[in-house]
């Protein structure tokens, strides 16, 4: 860390805190293989290498800064348990971290959550408590039963060891690949986002790093260009691993730090990205997971030709007898 | 070669054109991933190896054997062009190879081939040939252009370079794995199924070579097991690329000779193996790809606990359009 740092940021997250973290998850996520498409390659004229957390366990990449976190906790605290809120990815890496390191999970999720969603993680050994949206909100419920029950409350990005965690992607990346003149990164809370850009800063320096969120939840790119937090409750989008408010405490100063652009793509162009890749890619990605991809294939940012590009797929949870809402 | 070996299989292709073909094959096709997947490991209790050939150029592993084909005839049937027919695989596994080679090629095809099919070829540079399936036959129509043309036939699997080049699937998986216990891969006319087991016999010599094939066209279970060549014409599965109505003239022995049993599976189990597929490994595999998974996954061939157990997942060429009738 150097002295032009602003202090919220030198005290935060930094580069080793991500390089610590990848030694915590060696062996036990699994190293996501790196794929590449000449079809892309012809239509972007650059190197384009997808780094494909749908292939991580459970899933998507959030198992990373879920076992991150869990793996940090006091054996106190191990042994009370963990709790979080969540009807997503996150829920199924807390519960799998949980399961792994022996630790009790308990997930807050709204009652109308896919009910393949609640089996996958009561597979993974949690418990799950369904509240109704109508009655209470999952953030007082879930302090709540905290407090109760003595759990410790993993938050979904708005934490030091969920970032650091979730940045050993980009890390994995570079390693394999070599520097790369840009990112993309899908975001939504901005704990990816955020995490892959201190990875790319320190391993990669001179890397653009773009983050992409859809445009009907475009909190975070009016966050980044106004330099002031904004929030959108419940947006309407297909995404909806990016469906998150606004970005956190921790999050939105690391953006704005780390991050060169973020930049927003049309449910539509996501739609059609989405299907580019099961079609010709043969990748099973959820809405989400296509974000970055978009805003390459959909030329929102156009690379010069050459230009090594790297691009997070985030994740590959969908439920199968729901696509023809995607495919039509 | 062995003076053991019947005259028909010493004649027609080794181990040596399996090698000659990786050769020819390097840095064209894709050397495709070779998949793990601890789901699959903890249910079965082996370690199972996938080789991914939907991520193979043209989404299947017929390329290898078009292309190997293709790249050894003389320098005048290359300038005269080449001719096939096919609806499916084997059409784009041609067409490309032709434009990689810049040879022209020209694909016959029924007049309600799926229109993303048709398109599919066509954009590879292949002159598309479309014929009414009531009122000829596909192998007679191609014969007639051919004479009138002057073009050569490369037919989708009874050619000692198609089996040759479809080796090289296996030949590649062994050597970046190391030996197997047990290989499954899927039969339609036995391309696939010989090649690999010419390859296996070599280099794994203690491994169990299983075919695999739809319950409803189970022609090779019966030619295999009774030896003599059984037909079935225009069998009712969902696996459409299986639905070959025999053996060929070449495979047939040397299915017989290579290979140590053939199974089958309903569409039923199929379809419960293409979800997992799809919804677990996050793979877009087509009805056909995923035969060999469902011989495991299914229990029709048990491997002991600990075996070392390789997989083909032949392709991933499906219609987004048509996915309900996959996942119900």
């Amino acid at each position: 860390m150097t002295s032009t740092l602003p202090p919220e940021i030198a005290h935060s997250v930094s580069y080793a805190d991500v390089a610590a973290a990848a030694n915590r998850l060696s062996g036990v996520a699994n190293r996501t293989p790196v794929m590449t498409s000449r079809t892309v390659s012809d239509r972007t004229q650059c190197q384009v290498f997808f780094k494909c957390e749908n292939f991580q366990r459970t899933g998507s990449f959030k198992f990373r800064g879920a076992y991150n976190a869990l793996s940090q906790l006091t054996p106190e605290q191990k042994q009370q348990g963990v709790i979080t809120y969540s009807s997503g990815n996150h829920a199924q890496g807390i519960a799998l971290a949980g399961q792994v390191l022996g630790i009790p999970t308990t997930i807050v999720m709204p009652r109308d959550a896919p009910l393949v969603k609640q089996e996958a993680t009561r597979g993974y050994g949690a418990d799950v408590i369904l509240y109704d949206r109508a009655e209470s909100r999952r953030e007082e419920l879930c302090q709540q039963l905290s407090q109760e029950r003595g759990l410790t409350i993993i938050p979904p990005y708005d934490h030091p060891h969920v970032v650091a965690g979730q940045g050993t992607t980009a890390k994995e990346l570079i390693d394999e690949v070599g520097e790369l003149d840009f990112l993309f990164v899908c975001c939504g809370g901005g704990g990816l986002l955020s995490g892959c850009a201190i990875a790319t800063r320190t391993l990669s320096p001179n890397c653009q790093i773009i983050g992409v969120e859809p445009a009907a939840a475009d909190d975070a790119a009016q966050s980044f260009h106004t330099k002031t937090l904004h929030t959108i409750h419940n947006p309407e989008t297909i995404a909806d691993g990016a469906r998150t408010p606004s970005l956190g405490k921790l999050t939105f100063p690391l953006v704005l730090h780390y991050v060169d652009d973020i930049v927003t793509v049309s449910d539509e162009a996501l739609l059609r990205t989405m299907a580019f890749l099961w079609e010709r890619l043969k990748l099973v990605v959820e809405p989400t997971g296509a974000l970055a991809t978009t805003a390459l294939l959909e030329k929102i940012v156009t690379p010069p030709p050459g230009s090594r590009v790297g691009i997070v797929i985030t994740g590959g949870n969908v439920d199968l007898r729901r696509l023809s809402q995607f495919f039509v």
